[in-house]
């Protein structure tokens, strides 16, 4: 088994990585819990809701199903979690699993925060993607006018990764996951990313998928170890975020999943990287991988001026001003502050680029 | 100026207790923020909204207000703050500002803990009650289900006293903010409850209520700083609260103020810690002390079984079993459990004591 501490300001906590583990919940948690509510939706509850109650013996153990997908990380899904919570008679002592992918995780995360003023709570993703959003505590909702503007810091007390539950992902989840993953690697791992780049995804083996989770998670956890509450080599993990955060926003969430937004942010990141850095930061490379795997570049096709404004709600803009992650090397990101006028003529010339046969 | 620093596992804050502070917001918080948001009531800003904006010279500050009362601690005014906050686009280095009594603070302060996963909060209480519920970083909405059921641990970065602006408040509210003076006196300070006891509130003087809000907040700060998170010690500020939160919900909030509440739960508490540990704890004094600075004693006529049921919905109830804060001596809090049997009892002989004549 894969294994991993992550120490926070808080406690520390174990991210488990393997197969089958998802029969064996009670064996990573404590046993003195007065109550477990499981929050999953309604794609992975039919899946494997019964494998984990299978392995949990409390009597106590309730469970509630959203309905899949991001338009669920809102506020009325949350109170009514909150109210369940309640009729169900959760105190300060009992625990919330989030089964799920991010969606889940976030939203399930954020509820645990803030019941009671902050019950434990551990994740058991069941997406590629949610490693990324597994580790580290950043949970929330969304809100109209932004995504994940309304959450905590607040991490889970542990992570149990069962990846036989990644078998049964969609290529688009699975694309979207290994994006984050690629991610990782050039913003933390030169070697890494060469295992990644020439990477073809329709193939990858159960053992390759544990490592590329392992190394993946690492990175993640060695960041936010040092950095909790992001204020400042956390944000490095956005690499490929402003723009994506935007893209979302002006597709309409669910248009586009989030790693393939964040593919796109990337390769636009590097494009202005390599720009102003006068190096090569594996553009090309990038674009003929994400080309090969079938990413949806042509879905860049939104107005520029309306992509400027969605990325100054971003949350790392400070004072109305856009700052983006670049790289100056691969494995060394910087943070970037961009002028309206900049980036304009950037995201003009990247989108002629990306819609040139 | 009285002035005491609170330590907690995020930061140090300040807070200040002294007479018409409340112009020169600025001499007391970093003057580097991107925009301030001012939150008030319908009661408080007319009369304080303008004297703090003077004190302030940001160009980017902004204010609402919501309707006064535990009402407005409700999901929809929350969900309309982070809005407004998103709509004047504050960011990760905006604060705000909770002008107010306890609603105002524990409303605002729970939106500072979840706008973008947390920003800065200073809070301006206009109450005594306030006293209390400003420092210690607990703020939350409620449900429902139960008061305060949705929140965080967040401290502010600063406390700012104006004890100007408590001289318009009505009798209940005087009353209401003593009883929480009284209960820190309770349970960390004979002297100081020496002090109060003998106190007619008609006649306090401004001196009097600086060292008294002094004093009480002192007791406070001192146990919030071992027990940030109430995982142990913080539980004795709830002394006289098991039953007056209970009573709240019961007669329905805004029938009785939270402090005059917490007087009943107090005198409840006395009741029981006289009888199990067989000595005066000043049951009698308080008493005296109650009716004769008109305490409503008489709204104690709410069922007993519902009572029960509504303190098993307390934060601090575990596998369904009620906790008490009771006193072993003056000074001396105990936590103890409690069974619904000897409650029972317990209340059916507190209730006919209070209303026989």
């Amino acid at each position: 088994m894969n294994e991993l501490v992550v120490h926070t300001s808080t406690h520390s906590y174990n991210i488990y990585i393997d197969e089958q583990i998802r029969y064996q919940i009670s064996k990573f948690i404590a046993n003195d819990y007065s109550s477990i509510f499981i929050i999953s939706d309604d794609q992975v509850a039919p899946l494997y809701l019964d494998d984990i109650m299978t392995g949990i013996e409390t009597e106590r153990i309730f469970h509630t199903v959203i309905p899949s997908g991001e338009a669920s990380k809102n506020i009325d899904q949350y109170y009514r979690l909150q109210t369940i919570a309640m009729e169900k008679k959760l105190d300060r002592r009992s625990l919330i699993i989030a089964l799920g992918g991010g969606v889940v995780g976030d939203l399930a995360g954020f509820v645990a925060a803030t019941f009671m003023r902050g019950i434990d709570y551990i994740q058991v993703p069941t997406t590629i993607l949610a490693h990324d959003s597994s580790v580290g505590g950043k949970v929330a909702i969304n809100h109209e006018l932004g995504k994940n503007m309304i959450g905590n810091f607040y991490p889970p007390k542990a992570v149990i990764y069962d990846v036989n539950t990644l078998k049964t992902l969609p290529d688009h989840e699975i694309r979207s996951g290994y994006a984050e993953l690629i991610k990782e690697a050039f913003i933390a791992n030169a070697e890494f990313l060469q295992q990644l780049l020439p990477l073809t995804l329709a193939t990858i083996s159960n053992d390759q998928l544990k490592d590329h989770l392992f190394q993946g998670v690492k990175i993640k956890a060695d960041i936010v170890e040092k950095d909790e509450k992001e204020l400042n080599i956390r944000k490095f993990l956005n690499f490929g975020h402003t723009l994506a955060h935007a893209l979302e926003a002006e597709l309409g969430y669910g248009k586009i999943t989030h790693g393939e937004a964040v593919a796109i942010g990337m390769l636009f990141a590097l494009k202005i990287s390599e720009h102003k850095y006068n190096k090569s930061l594996y553009y090309d490379q990038l674009l003929n991988w994400l080309q090969g795997n079938n990413y949806p570049l042509s879905l860049f096709h939104t107005g520029i001026d309306q992509l400027i404004n969605a990325m100054k709600l971003d949350k790392k803009a400070q004072y109305q001003q856009i700052q983006m992650v670049l790289l100056s090397s691969i494995g060394k990101p910087v943070v970037v502050n961009l002028t309206d006028d900049e980036l304009h003529s950037y995201l003009q010339s990247f989108k002629k680029e990306l819609s040139a046969p």
